[in-house]
C-alpha cells in the first residue's frame, strides 16, 4: 500500500527535492525521472524506481498503476501525496503526474561492452545537460551502444539531461572517464576513433567508417583539443556552407551518426 | 562619446533589462544580443545595435571598439557602465563584456525571397527557444535561406534563441506566420513541401528533393498535425533503430537538411 505524505517537511519529500542537486544525487546514488512515458520506458528496459511518487485525488493511469505495483513488489517506497508537494518535489508548477527515483547504474568504462553495437558516441567535456540528454536520444535512434563522457562534463543524471533524453537514459549505456583511461581502453580492442575537424580535407560524406566506430564530439565552445584530434584514426570535415564555423555539439553528433548508419547501409 | 551610467534605476538599464521579456521586446521592437562574437557577426551582416553597452574599467577589445564607433556614427546610444550593472542587464553573474540592443527586422512572409536559397526550414509550433536558435545555427551551416515559424511558437528574438543561434539570427531570414497563410504563399510559387512522418514507407535516404525545398518540422511533443502531413508534397521516414519513436526537433531538422544537401551534391 502507498503511504500518504502530506507534509512539505517530510524526509522523503526533502530527499527527492534534493535530487535536482548533483551532490545529493551522488551521495544518495539516485536520480529523478519524471512522467509516465519515461518511467514506462525504464521498466521496459528492466529498471524500476526505488521511490515512486504520485498525486492523490485522481485515478492513476492503468500503466502507472502497473508500474507502481511492480515497484512495490520489489520493495520500492511508494508515496501518494498532494499536487502541491509533488510540484515542490519536481520544482515545476505543472509537474508530471508521477515521479520516480532510480538507482544510478555503474558508469565505469569496464561496464561498456564494445561488441554490443557497431557505433558509440564519445563526447569530451560537454557542459550542457540538455545536450547530453539530446545526444542520448539520438544515440538511441541510431541504435548506438551509448555515450562515453570524457573529462569534466555535466551530469547525465541531472533532471535536464534525463528529461531531454526522453527515456534514452535507460536504453543507452553511459560511461564517464578521463581521456587517458579512455584511450587505453579503446586501444585494448578493436575500434576506429573518428573526430570532426576543420583541419582536414576529408569530407564526412567520402570517408570510410569501420565497426565498431567511436564518434568523438568536442566540447560546445572549444571543440576538440589538438592532442585529441591527433589521436583520431580518421578526421572528417563537415562542410559549413554559411558564416558559422561550427555546429551545436548534439547536432554534429546526430548528423555524423545518421550519416555513418546510412554509409553502412549503402556499403557494397 | 559613450555616456556613463552608474545607477541601477537608470531608464536605459531598465529598458535593456526588460528585453528578456517578450512583451517588452515587442513594444520596444528591439532584442538583445550578448558578446563580441555575435555582435561582430551582426555587423558583418549589416546590423548595428541601437543601444550598445560595455563595462568600464577595462580596455575595450579593438574589434569591440570599432563596432562601438560604427554604431555611434549611426546614432546609437553608447553606454559605459559598471560590471554590476552590466550583470543586472544581462541577468547573468558573468555577463559578456558587451551587449547590444538591435532592431527586430520585418518577419512577414512577404520579406522572404524564396529564390535566395534552394532550402528553407519551416517549423510548426516550436515551444523551445533553444531549439529555434539551434535550428537557425544549423540553417546557416547548410546555407538554407532561413526559418519560417508557423502557428504559436517561442520567440526567435528571445535571449535564449539568440544565444543558441550563435549569430545565425543575423545571417538567416526569419518569418512568422500561420499555416493557412504559409500554404497560400508557398503555393503561389515553386517549392516542394517535405515532411517527416512515421506514416510513410519512403526512407529519407531514398527520396528525391526538389529545389526550392521547404523542410517542415513538427512541434517538439506532438509532431506534425495530420492535415499538415496531408499537404506535404513528399513525406519521408527517418528510421528509428532504437526504442524511441521520435527525434528532438532541432536534430530532425539538422539530419534532414544535411542529407538534402548531400543528396543534391551527389545528384547525377
Amino acid at each position: 500500500m502507498p503511504r500518504e505524505v502530506t507534509s512539505f517537511s517530510n524526509e522523503t519529500v526533502k530527499r527527492i527535492r534534493a535530487l535536482r542537486d548533483k551532490k545529493a544525487r551522488k551521495s544518495q546514488g539516485l536520480f529523478l525521472a519524471e512522467g509516465l512515458r519515461i518511467i514506462a520506458e525504464a521498466r521496459d528496459c528492466g529498471f524500476l524506481p526505488e521511490i515512486v511518487v504520485f498525486a492523490r485525488g485522481q485515478p492513476l493511469h492503468p500503466l502507472a498503476a502497473s508500474i507502481v505495483a511492480d515497484a512495490e513488489a520489489k520493495g520500492a517506497d511508494v508515496i501518494e501525496t498532494t499536487p502541491a508537494i509533488l510540484s515542490k518535489m519536481s520544482g515545476k508548477d505543472n509537474p508530471q503526474a508521477i515521479l520516480g527515483a532510480f538507482r544510478q547504474p555503474d558508469t565505469s568504462l569496464a561496464s561498456i561492452n564494445r561488441d554490443a553495437s557497431p557505433l558509440w558516441i564519445v563526447a569530451q567535456s560537454l557542459r550542457d545537460p540538455g545536450n547530453i540528454g539530446t545526444i542520448l536520444r539520438t544515440s538511441d535512434a541510431v541504435a548506438a551502444g551509448g555515450l562515453i563522457l570524457i573529462d569534466d562534463h555535466a551530469d547525465p543524471y541531472s533532471v535536464e539531461a534525463v528529461r531531454a533524453s526522453m527515456g534514452a537514459i535507460f536504453t543507452q549505456a553511459v560511461a564517464t572517464t578521463r581521456w587517458e583511461e579512455f584511450i587505453a581502453w579503446l586501444r585494448s580492442g578493436k575500434g576506429q576513433l573518428v573526430g570532426t575537424s576543420l583541419k582536414t580535407d576529408t569530407d564526412y560524406l567520402d570517408a570510410e567508417y569501420e565497426q565498431p566506430c567511436f564518434l568523438l564530439i568536442g566540447n560546445e565552445s572549444q571543440g576538440l583539443p589538438p592532442a585529441y584530434e591527433d589521436e583520431c584514426d580518421l578526421l572528417v570535415k563537415m562542410p559549413m556552407l554559411g558564416k558559422a564555423d561550427s555546429l551545436n555539439a548534439a547536432i554534429a553528433a546526430a548528423v555524423m551518426s545518421f550519416h555513418i548508419r546510412s554509409a553502412w547501409r549503402n556499403a557494397p
